[in-house]
């Protein structure tokens, strides 16, 4: 199989983590704790080696899919990546040479399958559509050239948002990227084995069914290469850390009027050879 | 004594925590791995009285000080909270209704009597002294009425800038709040036990001596019961978390020319009954 997919997820009250193929889950929790570990260990093809001629153990549908790695130590972001996303924001500046980035917390995604809570203080949840790199090897000023080498593998993320309370304040989107539970990861890790994975992918974010947000990774303002060879600029890249890197143009604050997400409304982020990831909405209860 | 200090620290290549005393530090491991676990079971307090008639184990000036916490979950920094610090700015805004928030991650700081890193990318190193809280409780939409039973401990932060890069995108401080080694926290923990080591205390940072940044709490545009109350609206607090809460004007780049940290300076934070954060600068060997 050209893309397999490896995830982590609960089932009889357990933690556990797997190869997902379209018989069932191979289950291959024992060697290492979780996917984490394995992704340091850079044990990903292995474990995809060890499934191979295995009978699966759990039928997809009995398992509640996990965001793919426990505890990644970074979650780094980056803002406005596609074209038009810049002119969305009329105000009348020209793209920026460098990509905005901020930072989410673990705490603020479910996994696949799992509800995103829209919350009592504000009606303005958004989605957004976005492909997200798992670090492999640690790496500080990685070249261009040499920053493939430092992803282990590619996962999804509905980097969903409070959009609101992204301008709460005068500077920075924190408050509106980090409501717990507002956005997703997953549905798995597919270990990155080539740059045709990566450089020219279809991203597709669908509501309802309604296709809204729609594009191309080779058309990204800043690419894969570049975000892990700025981002390692600052800070030194570990094994686990995820780069989110940006979503096409037509999230639901763009449309006009705004159309937010509902309690029932589902959302699926598609990426060619990653897979889909798919989550409802629902109010929380406080 | 008032004022407990309780540190974390490397000597004979062990990583230890202890009481920190006039007479020297009484060692503490054992009970907990690390200060972090002692914060979460709420047993900061029962350290303290472990301690009591104890001799030390340690001279202060054989040990390295590390950060208080080995990894805290989460470091949310708030700007611009001190009056006059919006004026700086001068773009003829109003002070805003909420606070900026930005995240920094554990790597970005070092521990008391390190020295902070000058990168070859930016010679624009600037400090900013400011108090943090350490979460003791976990809570969610803590009402501020109930928001310092939440806080375990106070330390000081030298929220270390590198300045041209806070503005390097469109949005968002992420990448000049995050370089490696640019900031620091300590020098050590001091259990928290009542408001008064909190609401009016001033808060000092001095470079070479000289003192640059000088305010008081109680002057803060949001307090630190607000922080508490605000952040907790949309994440969940857990203990170990970090609250960075504000700088005073007079960090070196608001200075007519700005002035920035040389290889050689030394910074000191210092606040009224939590201590001295004292660190060098040098420049980082790539």
């Amino acid at each position: 199989m050209k893309n397999s997919r490896l995830a982590s997820f609960r089932v009889g009250g357990q933690t556990r983590f797997g190869l997902v193929t379209e018989a069932g889950i191979v289950d291959l929790t024992g060697r290492f704790p979780g996917l984490q570990e394995a992704v340091a260990a850079g044990a990903l093809e292995a474990l995809v080696a060890e499934a191979q001629g295995r009978a699966p153990d759990h039928v997809a549908a009995d398992v509640t899919f996990l965001p793919p790695l426990a505890s990644p130590g970074k979650i780094l972001c980056v803002g406005v990546n596609y074209p038009d996303r810049n002119a969305e924001y009329k105000d009348g500046q020209a793209a920026p040479e460098r990509p905005s980035l901020f930072i989410r917390f673990p705490q603020s995604f479910v996994g696949h399958g799992e509800n995103l809570i829209r919350p009592p203080e504000s009606h303005q949840l958004d989605y957004e559509g976005e492909i997200a790199l798992v670090i492999g090897k640690p790496g500080r000023r990685i070249a261009r050239e040499a920053a493939y080498d430092h992803v282990a593998a590619l996962t999804l993320c509905n980097e969903g948002t409070i959009r609101d309370w992204v301008r709460h304040a005068k500077f920075n989107v924190t408050q509106g990227k980090n409501w717990d539970r507002s956005g997703a990861l997953g549905p798995w890790l597919v270990p990155f084995r080539s740059a045709d994975q990566l450089d020219d992918i279809a991203l597709t974010t669908r509501v309802n069914g309604e296709v809204r947000q729609e594009d191309r990774t080779s058309r990204m303002i800043y690419d894969f290469r570049y975000i892990i060879s700025y981002v390692s600029t600052f800070c030194r890249l570990e094994p686990g850390d995820i780069l989110v890197c940006g979503t096409p143009t037509g999230a639901g604050a763009r449309l006009d009027p705004p159309r937010w997400l509902q309690p029932g409304d589902v959302v699926e982020v598609e990426a060619e050879g990653i897979g889909i990831l798919r989550n409802g909405v629902e109010d929380e209860v406080c």
